[in-house]
């Protein structure tokens, strides 16, 4: 198809198609004349994911240059790949040194042994997660992840690992990924407060 | 206590207290001379208040003075006060008038009533959700969201309500509600992107 049309059929505007181009976030189409390029599935396929990454992820360009080179390195498998994604959408959290951080690290490296979780040592989410203990202990909060552990690992691994076309395209799968996490999450999230509603109204009735 | 020992005991500069009471969040102590207060216990429980909602549930300054005027309003049942805390941690949502709209949120009210849940009808969760919703069909996800609600009934009622001083000062119930939601719901959502990490890591190794 022509520019246009992919414009048309993607609904995202030629200005910012050829802005993606420049970016290299879109790869180039196959040129058939000087001034005339086909374009296929799979440049519709990457303005899917770059609008998932963008609107969804809510990624910078930058980040996106980043899972979108890891989405082209055919020799990058597939886990790696998502992995790239998967932490640009991590928030960053700078650890602060110190007996109180290697504490709460301590205990997050501590849970992951336990649980017999397969984590990368260098996985932003242990230190998002350190942080987050941090946070509790100085509120005073008790500090037993354990069920919310099982609950994650019960719900990823008998319902969202389904969710995530592992066979086909890179570009679907790094796609299904990003929207699965951030907008289930979400869904998740809003749940959850719904059910402390509804646990409290039946609780105080 | 003088206000400068609440300012101590706290860690609430003093000037910050100052500002609080001026604002109505902070109850006035006992006047004992023309210059001279007296402050106690409950004074540093709302100053554990004001920062839970502050700098966990990031909440305005005019959206806590709601939440204590419920807490300080005994006439208001338990629930509903806990109500106006958990209520303001909600995003504000924007319905957008609609079929799309309508579809999403009769598909909302239809989950909260086939669950058998309690929730206000104008509970803003419903819209939250709604909105949820409408982008993952926007983006062709599949939205059976049965499963995210079983784990957080199952949470919230196993875990979460055993966490919550429904029998103490009001202002600790409310404390405990927000730092609970909020605290415990980021770690659920990074343990749930571990999860996800070791669940590829496995499948894929």
């Amino acid at each position: 198809m022509r520019i246009s049309e992919l414009s048309a059929t993607s609904g995202v505007a030629l200005p910012t198609i050829k802005y993606y181009l420049r970016e290299g976030l879109l790869h180039q189409g196959e040129q058939l004349a000087a001034t005339r390029a086909e374009y296929d599935e799979s440049h519709l396929r990457r303005l899917r994911l770059i609008r998932a990454l963008l609107e969804v992820g809510r990624l910078s360009v930058a980040s996106i240059k980043k899972v979108i080179a890891a989405v082209e390195d055919e020799s990058l498998p597939m886990h790696q790949m998502l992995g790239t994604a998967h932490y640009a959408l991590s928030p960053a959290v700078e650890p602060e040194p110190g007996e109180e951080w290697q504490a709460a690290r301590d205990q997050v490296d501590g849970l992951v042994t336990e649980l017999g979780w397969d984590i990368h040592p260098d996985a932003p989410t242990r230190d998002e997660l350190a942080q987050t203990l941090i946070r509790m202990r100085q509120l005073g909060l008790p500090v037993d992840l354990a069920p919310y552990a099982e609950v994650a690992r019960k719900l990823v691994s008998e319902v969202e690992m389904k969710t995530i076309p592992f066979h086909g395209p890179r570009d679907a799968a790094v796609e299904a990924l990003v929207l699965g996490t951030v907008l289930y999450g979400k869904a998740l999230d809003t749940l959850r407060r719904m059910a402390q509603e509804s646990a409290s109204a039946h609780h105080l009735a």
